[in-house]
């Protein structure tokens, strides 16, 4: 029989009632002969709470305690979704991630999934149940801890156990109904997108589309899983939502598929840094020892020995970024007149995966862009991606600009 | 070193402050030298939550996810009690039941503990962990399942801890200051006893004084585990609360030690039930099979071949026994003219170790009770308790005549 995995987020399962409704999608696909393997987050807002709560009692938390307290809100939804099941007369069962079990490696709070043997669920699947219920985020350490897998990681878990089970596709059921050419927020103009490429949806997840959490495209690309995203407001379709899938599964498309943005950068230039080869290590290495994410990296032509080194980052890092530059300084690794700090800027980027074999993309997008009289701070370019750092002030501007100017209202 | 287990109830972690509080107890306990185990409950009104919705989404519930569903609350506190050590500079980590792993019975939502092997935890301990933070109330079947141990299940979960570790002592610290002679809420006389025997806490256990769940105390009295109940809002002391203990190391006392009582009592009569050889396993079988808990029975003097039986249950099982009662007759196991209920009695017992050498006690209770013009339904005794069913609207009075006959004011 074949085997569907469908993950349903907080907002999807936010309370008994929803859960039902949840639960109702899940006996159709039943009824439609699939073995069914749902994953489940918390109720919405019940991590947030255990969060809060663990912040409050230990600023500098045992990142394994604060896996043992924040997976148990997945356990109850778990159970509750296994109990409505059982009430629709489908047969159904509840795993908690050390059950089935999950096998991750031990960094707490943002642990990889390592393994997902298939057997113990296989079994009950051979006796006649229906639908395994997995609580969602979790799994377990090889020191036989509780792991989570980072804000978002039910996604991750899905993903995974598609590919362990090898189903035939994995349906995100969340409160929009698909991906859009760009946050509908800000632009009226909006599409939904009915296809998009894996490694498109790996560019806009990093980008800020918070749709899907950005590893969980990653183990999609990279076990080939169809992977389905949809509103579970709207009624049961076939046609529904925006699949992630190959390339090639995609007839035709735009040359730009979306325009993402990300609100919270930060600029950071550091001036008349004494250049000489070995500078950039000098510099990124102490930033990603302080746990920095460096993104956009810009260094001016060398003058007289001297340049300017421009970085992004987010903006709640940057006094850990100032300091770290500050040590290195007073420790004699680098040495530079000045640090300037920019927090008012954020990031604008053009995706799509007919870059690669249409020229004029970048061209297009800075015409656009100082049509509006916006001012380019710092670009980086990917093979499918452009991205630009403005003024924050301008950023929805540049978003609707852009996405006119690339006509993505319309399909392609 | 020594080991001493401490328990913490609901409303002694109702909140961040209170597992601090709870906390620095521990960090005493530790200071004086001693591991620590402690037991936590969820959060005051989290198990309730969990059961309501529970509830509400499956009236007949699968028992195994029952467990999966209302155990996550433990596990919450259970983190952050350790996290809150941690903080304190204690060596502690948190364990969940099917990490140590508490192994019980099958018997889902009532699970009985079978074993709880201590080298996981004596391995830390030896490794220079103080303390070890469990969540109460929840195991793991053979089959790999949770389970929980019934409502009030976490002090037997420290009773338990406390037999297989051998500890010094079990604290038990709730939100009253100890066990009293009676309801403080029914007679302003009622008076904290510093020390009460195994069996005397058994009978007010079972009698309707909330304090601790019966089977711990079984299990306390059969491992010889020496107990102690007190209050987690009082400041910490050695006399404090009140010692469960054998019998031998309570140097005096008075004759009886409190008075219970038990609010929700049913009396029922069969009237003209045809006497026969095996008449009461005919009438008291279907009953355990229909799930009553039959408490007191009094058969009449037989007349020409037929008698009265009466019997007591909790008011909310009076349709369920009525139900069985009906059926047997249908069934022609049993014959009767008519089935009386009463749901307006209440149970009222005189407990004391002193009884058995102390002749008169039933009279002096007779007595007191005459003079407050009650009427006595059912009596029933055992060695070292006497129950009458009385009318539920004289309890109080009945327990405060009783409490001032017996001089409980006074201690012994």
């Amino acid at each position: 029989m074949s085997t569907l995995v469908m993950k349903f987020g907080g907002t999807s399962v936010a309370n008994l009632d929803r859960i039902k409704r949840a639960a109702k999608r899940v006996g159709l696909e039943v009824a439609n002969g699939h073995n069914v393997i749902v994953i489940v987050s918390a109720m919405s807002g019940k991590t947030n709470e255990l969060v809060g709560w663990v912040n409050e009692t230990s600023p500098l938390f045992d990142a394994r305690e604060y896996d043992a307290v924040v997976s148990s809100g997945e356990n109850v939804t778990a159970g509750l979704m296994a109990m409505t099941l059982q009430e629709m007369d489908v047969p159904a069962r509840s795993w908690q991630g050390w059950q089935v079990p999950v096998i991750t490696t031990s960094s707490h709070a943002n642990a990889r999934i390592e393994d997902i043997p298939v057997e113990n669920i296989t079994a009950k699947f051979d006796e006649g149940m229906r639908v395994a219920v997995v609580a969602g985020f979790q799994g377990i350490s090889s020191e036989g801890r509780i792991t989570t897998l980072g804000r978002g990681g039910s996604d991750t878990t899905a993903v995974a156990f598609a590919a362990a089970f090898d189903a035939v596709r994995c349906d995100i059921y969340t409160d929009v109904d698909g991906v859009y050419t760009t946050d509908p927020r800000i632009s009226s103009k909006a599409r939904k997108l009915d296809r998009i490429a894996f490694e498109e949806m790996l560019e806009l997840a990093s980008l800020g589309a918070k749709v899907l959490q950005t590893r969980s495209v990653e183990l999609a690309m990279r076990y080939k899983v169809k992977l389905r995203v949809l509103s579970s407001f709207e009624e049961p379709s076939d046609v529904a939502g925006t699949l992630v899938c190959d390339e090639e599964e995609i007839m035709e498309s735009n040359v730009v598929s979306g325009v993402a943005y990300s609100r919270d950068e930060a600029k950071m230039t550091l001036l008349q840094v004494a250049d000489r080869p070995g500078i950039a290590a000098a510099i990124f290495g102490p930033l990603s020892d302080a746990g920095v994410n460096v993104d956009m990296i810009v260094q001016n032509i060398s003058e007289e020995g001297r340049t300017d080194m421009t970085f992004s980052c987010p903006t709640d890092q940057v006094l850990r970024a100032s300091k770290a530059m500050e040590d290195a300084k007073t420790s004699g690794e680098i040495n530079f007149a000045d640090l300037v700090a920019d927090t008012e800027v954020a990031k604008v980027s053009v995706v799509g995966i007919g870059m690669r074999s249409h020229a004029g993309v970048a061209a297009q997008m800075f015409k656009a862009l100082r049509d509006e009289n916006i001012n380019i701070k710092v670009i980086t370019t990917s093979e499918i991606k452009i991205s630009v750092l403005i003024d924050r002030k301008y950023m929805e501007l540049a978003v609707q600009a852009l996405h006119d100017s690339f006509g993505l209202e319309k399909a392609g």
